[in-house]
Parts: structure tokens; C-alpha cells; sequence
């Protein structure tokens, strides 16, 4: 099945937004085993939107539009369909009736423009919408199908896994399964990742092997077809088994963790607390772990000591130490991590002092990083950091790479009770 | 000038990646006056990219490609434009040399495939590519200007501001300049703003009045298109002035502010400090401070207290209080402001706790937070925030509205110094 996306929107064209809704449509396709084949944005103008409506219909079977399904005027993407197919919009009762109790819900009065909404496709599906007042509608004519979906992400993407998932399995000419397998690795640059895997990604066949590097992290995502799950899944075990054999030790999760997740997991796990010192990653790690539901029950708190008074008065790190060592140093580094741990009678404590850029300290180079692990009982660990690129980036590898080392010990069993 | 942009890549129709470029190309040509009227997006495959170019050709007057200037054969957007356009592609000296003096540089020769990156269009422009090894190209054909641009941003960003800027410049038909003027809003939502200013948005020509929101704030752009500079910005002052007049109270700051910057800015002015106690952000505002350059002469530090034993140790809170109010609490958040202002006798203190969610906590309701700001010398002031939304969001809505509270207490000159 060969398919194309259009998102519908002048903010698009005028760079006000930026199309993110295609990448996540893509991707949700592709696990469906779909192949998109182009992607378009156009404005909130009639005879445009047509011309690529047409264009769509003369190569695709499959077209979805995000946007322009709102009340005002400017909204047309429905509407313009109709014209180029030459169907009449019909009403759609249970979407009025959906309309007319949210709105009474927060007493108001359903405004005019707002019935358009829900008007529909004959002979077509309506997707239902309820975190606003546009269904999702869809229609099937002369072998291509049309799916229109709103723009809002919070009404999008719910529509997208609950409804449109089912119908486009229903619309999959085979009944494969395809099955797709992410493994997550840090501390492994991808290009040495995939010289240690070369021969596997060169003979691949089923499973898909793709590698794919962002923000300091590398994804092997392994994606298998198969008549049923249990299938797909035999064909990509003793691939993902081979994989791990070579790079395992940079394996920290799969599917959907994320450092933070994996490291919150392993420390409820051991019913263990974190606290945390930050100085050149300035609160990162901190919104990192409180990013995640229920951190709390881990991570007690963290302090972010850009200052020697800092330092000293929430670690107590002395000033002289400060003064001799300096504050970018191996010495502070562990004083701090032990500081944070000792302070809130943490499990363990983590620290990260360093120079983000973009001008050195204390004549030390941008990029020199020191993190410290403290654990209950145990010496206090540091690990010395060269990293290269942006003040950004340099924060995101140190914040990541503190996350990563203490995940290293915490699976070690290494632990205090 | 009717434009379009193609961005070429198999990994943008996986979803892969998203297509950041052409929002950003977006505003770059809206700055010059040029209307974009469609972005596509095609992978690596010679039919379909051709039909693209074609499709191009027949409605564009300007077709900007990103991507697909690679060594590889997939690398194939120069090759299907000079087949669409019936061209024969030559050898660029210069570009040859400056490929070679790379190489060599790294103590490597050129590979072969390399080579066809220096090859262009006859009678057509290059652009040179100083941090990689294809250059940009740009030819016109039959009243239809191509220009093809590489992909990764390290290198299309520094070609697009300083060699594709001038050469669009010549191409434009007239010589007028564009003025854009950025006005940013915090505390105000975008249907209260633009009923503010309801009738300069329906009677707006030039400048044009163009409002949009974005996490909590409210941005609205006024562009102006005159003869020169100065007679642009004749035409924007008094219609910046009337909205002003009308919602200034809300007006944080212009172009390229952020809250965090402007903040940071009337600190240093001041010559005071800022000490940051968080609960529910877990260490946003600390991060967002800190992801501006130089913030350490203003931020001493911040600590992130999720437990009560870390707002006692830290913050000097003390438990019998945390017991009696609760943590969520007006007299809680008044402390902890004090309190981290106190510990790093910085100028002002200020500080965060509530309930971000998903669940309600202490019988408290999800979105409720109080903000404390604390200033040397005077009483530290509560507010309460009811907020609605995701976790994420409302973790964002309090830190942005911490920052605006303290800068509005700085701009009211209530300083102890």
C-alpha cells in the first residue's frame, strides 16, 4: 500500500510551526507496514489544497491530512475533499450530539460555525474525538482512501492509536503482523556500534535492522514480519541475542525506556534513594528524574551549586578545597557527590562539575567533565569527562553519562542493604 | 515570488527524523518577502524524486532542495534535477581543491565517490560549504530558480545566512526590505490578547500583525515591508506603541528573548542574585537559568526538594511545619523562597511546590501550586496558580510563571541595594 501525508496549515508555510506531525504518522505507518512516499504541506487555501489533492489521488491509496478540520472559515480541509471527489457532506447526529454536551458542560451555547464539524462523508467512518469538538472522518473512493484528522496533538494522537490503528489493520491487504523490537544503547559512538555489527546489517533480511544515533544515545531497531506476534518474535530473538552478545555491555533498555526511566526502575527496585549535586548541568539531571511519575519515591532531592558558597553550605564542600583544587576538579567532584548522599542520608548520591562552555574555567578546557558516584558504605568513585561540541550537548552527554554509570553499578548488585 | 521546498531523505518518510528544515527555510524566506507555498518531503529514489521536480516546475518560481548532496548513490537531488532539466552536470575546480584541502588537512585522500560532489550546474552559482564537502548550487531554467542546499544543519545554516541570503536578495523583484518585529507575552492567553487588540488585527496592511502562542506565552510579529530600514521601522513603532498601551502589563520582551535571558539580564543589571528552591519542577527554572551563558554571575544556586528531609536540611523548613500546613502549602513555599535565599545570602529567593500531576497529592488537586518570592530586606510574597494540563505542562506554566512574577518585582525598581 503506497501512501502520502498532507498536513493542512499557513503556520506551517510561514516556519511558525514546524511538521512533527508527519514523522509521528510515518513511524506509526511503517509499524503497520505501510510505506509513505511523500509528505506535503500546504496553506488554508482552497484551489491549493485541491491541486494536492488531486496530485495525491493520481499516485497514493492511502492519503491522511492532519488539520483544518476547525470551525472557522480558514478551515477547509474537509471541504475541499468533497469538491475533488464530488460528494455531498452529510450530518453526523452523534458527533452534534458529542458537541452539544461538551459545550453545555462548560455552559455555553454550541456556537454556529462549530456545526460544521460534524459533518461527515457518506458511506464513510467517523472517528470519535473526545479532548475536542472535530471527529476524525474517513472515506474510501475509487480504490484510494482518505483519512482527516485534527491538528491538535492532544486530540491527534489518542484518535490515532485508539481508532485509526483498528481501521488501517482492517485496511492491510495481508494479515502479517509486523513486529518491531528498539534496543537502546549509550557510551557507544553509532558508527563503532554498527563496524562491531556490520556483518548482520549487511546479510539482514527479516528482521529489519536500522541504527539510528540522537542525543548522544544510539537505537537498534529491529523489526520482523510474520503470519502471528509469536512469530515475528522467534525471528527477532536470536538476532537481538547476537546483537547483545557484542554490544551488550551498552545495552540500557529497550522499546520505549529512557535513561531516567531505567535508572528510577532499578533504584525502586532496590528500594534505594538518589540525591543529586549538580554544578555545570544545572538542574538537568534533576529534570531529567522528575520528569517521570512517582520520582519521588526515589529521588528526595538535588541541589544545583553553581557557587563555592553553594557548594559549600548544601554539600559542604570546604572553601579551602575549593581553593586548592578548584572547583572543576576530581576532588570537589567526590566531595560533592559524597555531599548530597551524606546531607538527605541518600542510598547513593551522584555529582557533576565541569565546564559546559562556551568559555573555559579556571583555565580548563570546555568539555572537561568530572562526575562523581557516591554509595552508602563504599568509596566515592569519579569519572573524568572530555566532551566535545555545544554548551547544550556537553550538559545533555554529562547529564547522560552520570545516569549511565550509576545504572552500571546499580545492575553490579553493588548494593548497601 | 511563488517558492517551494523539497526536503530529500528515505529517513524523513520513516519518521526518523523531522523536518525542522523547512520551518526554518520557512522563516528565512518569509523574512526576505517570499511566499512559500508548499514543503514536500521524498525520499532517496530517482522516479519519485523527479516527479517531484517536476510537479516543482510547474507552479514554482523559486525550488529550494535540502538534503541528497551526498557521496553515496543514494545521494541523488543534484543528478534528478539536471536529468528533469535536460543539464549536463560539470566539474568545479574550486570545489575539487577545497575538498582536497580537507582531506589532506585530516591526513586522508579524497575518496572517488567524493568527487561527485564537486560537480554543478553550467552557468549556474555555488555556494561554498566550509564545514563539509558538497557545495550548495543553484542554476535557473526557463524562469524557475533551483537551489539545492545540503542537509546536516552545521552546514546549511552558516550557507543559507551568508551566501543563499545575498544571492536571494539580487533575485528578489524589488528592493524593498522586510522588517520583522517580535513582541513576547507572558501572562495573557491568545484570544484575550487578540480581543485586545481585535481592531488593529482586522484593519492591519503594513505592518502585518501576526499573533501566535506557544507554552504559556503569546508572540505577536509585526512586519513591515518599506524601501529602506528606517522607513520600516516609521511604520512599526506606533502600531508596537498602541499595542503597548493596551497589554504592555503583559509584554516580558522582544525578538529573541526568552523569560530566562530577560530575567538573568535585569539581575546582572542590578547587580543582585537569585536563589531557587523547587518542589514540583524538579529543577526547570535552575536548568532554564543555566542554559544561558554567564548565568553563574547571578545564580549562585537552587536546590530541587521533593522529600521533607531535603526542605528541612536544605531549606531550613522545618517538620513540625511541613506536618501542620502540609507540603503544598502557602507557608511552605514562603519559607523554602526564604530559605534559599537566606542559605546563599543572594538578593532574592524564589520558590516553587504544588501538584504536577498525574495524581493529586496531600488531597490536593493536580495544577495547584504556590510560587514564593522572597526579597532581602522585605516580606516574601505567596501566589497561587490553579493550572491545567499534562504534567509536563503545568511543570513549565509554574517555572515561566515564577519568572515573570520576579521580573516584574525587578522592573518595579523594589531593590535593596
Amino acid at each position: 500500500m503506497r501512501a502520502e501525508l498532507v498536513a493542512v496549515g499557513t503556520e506551517l508555510l510561514l516556519g511558525q510551526i514546524v511538521d512533527t506531525h508527519s514523522a509521528y504518522l510515518s513511524r506509526f505507518l511503517s509499524e503497520l507496514g505501510i510505506d509513505v512516499y511523500y509528505h506535503t504541506s500546504v496553506g488554508d487555501n482552497r484551489e491549493r489544497l485541491k491541486d494536492v489533492i488531486r496530485t495525491a489521488q493520481s499516485r497514493s491509496d492511502l492519503v491522511l491530512f492532519t488539520g483544518g478540520l476547525g470551525p472557522t472559515e480558514d478551515d477547509l480541509t474537509k471541504e475541499a475533499v468533497a469538491d475533488v471527489l464530488g460528494l455531498e457532506l452529510i450530518v453526523h447526529p452523534p458527533s452534534v450530539q458529542a458537541m452539544e454536551t461538551l459545550f453545555t458542560k462548560r455552559g455555553l451555547e454550541v456556537p454556529p460555525s462549530n456545526y460544521k464539524q460534524a459533518l461527515v462523508f457518506p458511506g464513510g467512518t467517523v472517528f470519535s474525538n473526545p479532548n475536542g469538538t472535530a471527529p476524525g472522518v474517513a472515506v474510501t473512493h475509487e480504490r484510494t482512501t482518505y483519512i482527516l484528522l485534527p491538528g491538535p496533538p492532544v486530540e491527534l494522537y489518542p484518535m490515532v492509536e485508539n481508532e485509526v490503528r483498528v481501521f488501517l489493520e482492517r485496511l492491510r491487504p495481508s494479515n502479517e503482523v509486523l513486529l518491531s523490537h528498539v534496543l537502546r544503547f549509550f557510551g557507544i559512538g553509532e558508527s563503532h556500534l554498527v563496524e562491531r555489527i556490520a556483518p548482520m546489517i549487511r546479510d539482514q533480511a527479516n528482521p529489519t535492522i536500522a541504527p539510528l544515533s540522537k542525543e548522544g544515545e544510539v537505537t537498534v531497531r529491529l523489526t520482523a514480519k510474520a503470519p502471528d506476534h509469536e512469530r515475528a518474535w522467534t525471528l527477532i530473538r536470536p538476532v537481538k541475542d547476537t546483537i547483545v552478545d557484542e554490544v551488550g555491555q551498552h545495552l540500557y533498555g529497550v522499546d520505549d525506556d529512557t535513561l531516567e526511566v531505567v535508572v528510577i526502575r532499578a533504584l525502586a527496585e532496590k528500594g534505594n534513594t538518589l540525591a543529586v549535586a549538580e554544578s555545570c548541568t544545572g538542574g538537568l539531571i534533576a529534570r531529567m528524574l522528575t520528569s517521570v511519575p512517582g520520582a519521588g519515591s526515589v529521588f528526595p532531592g538535588g541541589v544545583v551549586t553553581y557557587s563555592d558558597e553553594a557548594k559549600h553550605e548544601w554539600l559542604g564542600v570546604s572553601k579551602e578545597q575549593i581553593e586548592t583544587d578548584g572547583a572543576i576538579s576530581e576532588s570537589v567532584a567526590r566531595s560533592m557527590a559524597k555531599g548530597a548522599m551524606d546531607r538527605l542520608d541518600a542510598d547513593w548520591g551522584i555529582s557533576v562539575t565541569g565546564v559546559a562552555g562556551p568559555d573555559p574555567a579556571e583555565g580548563k578546557p570546555v568539555g572537561l567533565v568530572y562526575l562523581g558516584i557516591a554509595e552508602k558504605g563504599r568509596q566515592t568513585s569519579v569519572h573524568r569527562l572530555s566532551l566535545r561540541g555545544s554548551r547544550e550537548k556537553i550538559q545533555i552527554w554529562a547529564a547522560k553519562h552520570a545516569l549511565f554509570i550509576l545504572l552500571e553499578r546499580l545492575k553490579k548488585g553493588e548494593t548497601t542493604r
